[in-house]
């Protein structure tokens, strides 16, 4: 399936005079073409479930509208239209509004998307991971993020956010130190536009070196919905998203709702109780949502069962640990300098003299205890651990 | 049912020759009488499940047994011997070890207690909490220890934990200074001890204004497995176990693995991820227990249904939460400064202009724009939240 030059146009055009999510497009889109649509968007015209009402609504904008230009801009820029049948579309951004549940209930998914960085926005998005939270992030949540950035593009995961100052830019900017996969950023403004103003760097090094999308045609500034609207792009194109830090109520749980609406995994990052900026993190895992205390913890939420197996880091075992608990009770009752008899050491603990003489070569043999001047004691090792 | 002398007599030497947990004598006062148990130990005999290995492990420790003197010299401290059948004999001391899972399986009920403090045990216990974790602390999990000790006794809420360094500590001490609940230490020593002597002071003041407790007779000094057998106890007699802090695979954690073995409620605080100490509680959240963010968290887990129901802290409510989405797109349309018209809005939000003039007024209606110069825009109160 090939996309022609006049069906990319006249998506561009149903992109300028609607705004992204709104389900009168998509589910006009469902029945007709993007052509047959944005002819009878353009003549004002009904055409199935596209009602006279909906139409007045784009009049407005329709007026100003000029897909052809808004085209030779984003060519200009180096930026590209990528739409459903191109190769580049990724995947999970396919579902039923109608049958969702939560706030994505009532969000169409994207039709079109506007994208610029050196990457195949499918093939990155393949094994992807939205790491997402609070702008007003405190110095742990942005170390933590920005760790969790770097090692998830080591270990070859794309890291996907919003470009958003405090937890989003710290995911980036980790994963830009990273020689492995890329980093997306996912804005809620057109490509051409820069926002927040003070990461205009960290964005042009993600448009130079990762890849940068929008659902919005050059020009659109953001507004709060756009933001909202935004998150479940980020959230249906990944396999999952951690929460790093958030406040309670904020609005950076929007993705992780979105996230659980579509049914990709949520996850979230505790931090101190003593923190308001984790209080929405808390909040999710007391909800049940996966615990991430680093890389391990996302990777074995996300890969495919059995890719990704943790070995979580274990002290080292100690001799004593293999003991049965009546050996280990008796190894208790030895003392650390003067040597005992074994009569002692049953009276202390509380055994027979035979379960002592039982055990005592065990012991030896472990390394664990000595004979000395006629009775035992316990060595370095025994004494320590 | 009262205990007679000769009954607690029996039970102190039996608490005498043998180890808190053990199953032979535990099994032994299923079957018979504490006297004919103490009687049979005594001469050496078997008796039912108690047979002549067993015995013959009991007769180092009985040659310089004297219960007599232990009942005299706790008597003399101010102390007290506590038997099942007192009036002060806590709920939860009662399981069938086979019959359980885990490590408990292997570990009896305790049949005899040591008080100290002027507390009446089983009240005491009739609301209470363990609050236990690492003893090698962080400034973090004390603070949280403390500030959970505190606020729990000012709930009414009895604080247990094990009186060591660290948590314990901090959690005692919390609960020491509201003038609430009591707070009880269970000891893996003797009540004469003091273990650790650095909280020679902290002990006294739990002695003098709580309880101190303790399976041992006088004399016994902690050991490694006592400090294990003694965590039941503390699980047992509380309705759930609250880790603050814990390293991976540490002893701390052994009080919530006995908690879980016998049904009760195991729940644990999050913390940095960036702390070895909470990489402990960070497992457990991770299997599944509950998450302690504060007091509240507790009281809902423990409290019979509906006697607590906490109403967590919100941020305010913006009016701007309460309108739909619709109206609340064209509300982002609207500029701060310089008033525009209705067709303006429109085409900014991406609307009728019919739907923004249905809108205006509710807008109006809650104070969140004005008309100014024949056009409209955010008052101060839509341009916050």
């Amino acid at each position: 399936m090939t996309v022609s030059n006049q069906e990319r146009l006249a998506r561009v055009g149903l992109a300028r005079v609607t705004e992204p999510g709104s389900l009168d497009i998509w589910a006009a889109l469902q029945a007709a073409s993007a052509e047959q649509v944005w002819a009878s968007v353009r003549a004002g015209e009904p055409l199935g479930q596209l009602g006279q009402r909906a139409l007045d609504g784009l009049a407005a904008r329709l007026a100003v509208c000029d897909p052809q230009r808004d085209l030779e801009q984003l060519d200009r820029q180096g930026a590209r239209v990528l739409c459903p049948g191109d190769d580049e579309w990724p995947g999970g951004l396919v579902w039923e509004p109608s049958a969702m549940s939560g706030e994505v209930r009532g969000m169409a998914p994207p039709f079109v998307l506007f994208a610029e960085g050196p990457h195949h926005l499918r093939e990155a998005m393949a094994e992807s991971v939205a790491v997402v939270g609070a702008r007003a992030a405190t110095a742990y949540g942005t170390h933590v993020a920005k760790e969790l950035g770097f090692a998830l593009a080591e270990a070859g995961s794309t890291v996907v956010s919003g470009g958003a100052y405090g937890i989003d830019a710290a995911a980036h900017r980790g994963a830009l130190a990273s020689s492995g996969a890329p980093t997306v950023a996912v804005l809620a403004c057109g490509l051409d536009l820069v926002y927040p103003r003070g990461n205009d760097r960290l964005l042009g090094e993600i448009r130079r070196q990762g890849l940068l999308l929008s659902e919005l045609p050059p020009g659109c500034g953001v507004t709060r919905v756009r933001f909202l609207v935004r998150n479940r792009v980020v959230a249906a194109m990944t396999q999952g998203t951690v929460v790093v830090e958030a406040a309670e109520r904020s609005g950076s749980l929007s993705t992780s709702g979105r996230a659980a609406d579509l049914g990709r995994h949520v996850m979230a990052v505790p931090g101190p109780v003593t923190s308001a900026m984790s209080t929405g993190t808390h909040q999710l895992l007391r909800q049940g949502c996966s615990l991430v205390a680093g890389v391990d913890d996302v990777l074995e939420v996300v890969r495919p069962m059995g890719e990704h197996l943790t070995v979580r880091a274990r002290g080292p075992v100690h001799p004593r640990d293999r003991l049965e608990e009546q050996t280990r009770r008796i190894l208790d009752a030895l003392p650390v300098r003067r040597p005992v008899s074994v009569a002692r050491i049953a009276a202390a603990a509380g055994v027979s003299t035979l379960m002592v003489q039982v055990a005592l070569p065990e012991l030896l043999g472990a390394g664990l205890v000595e004979q000395r001047d006629g009775g035992w004691r316990l060595t370095t090792l025994g004494a320590s651990g």
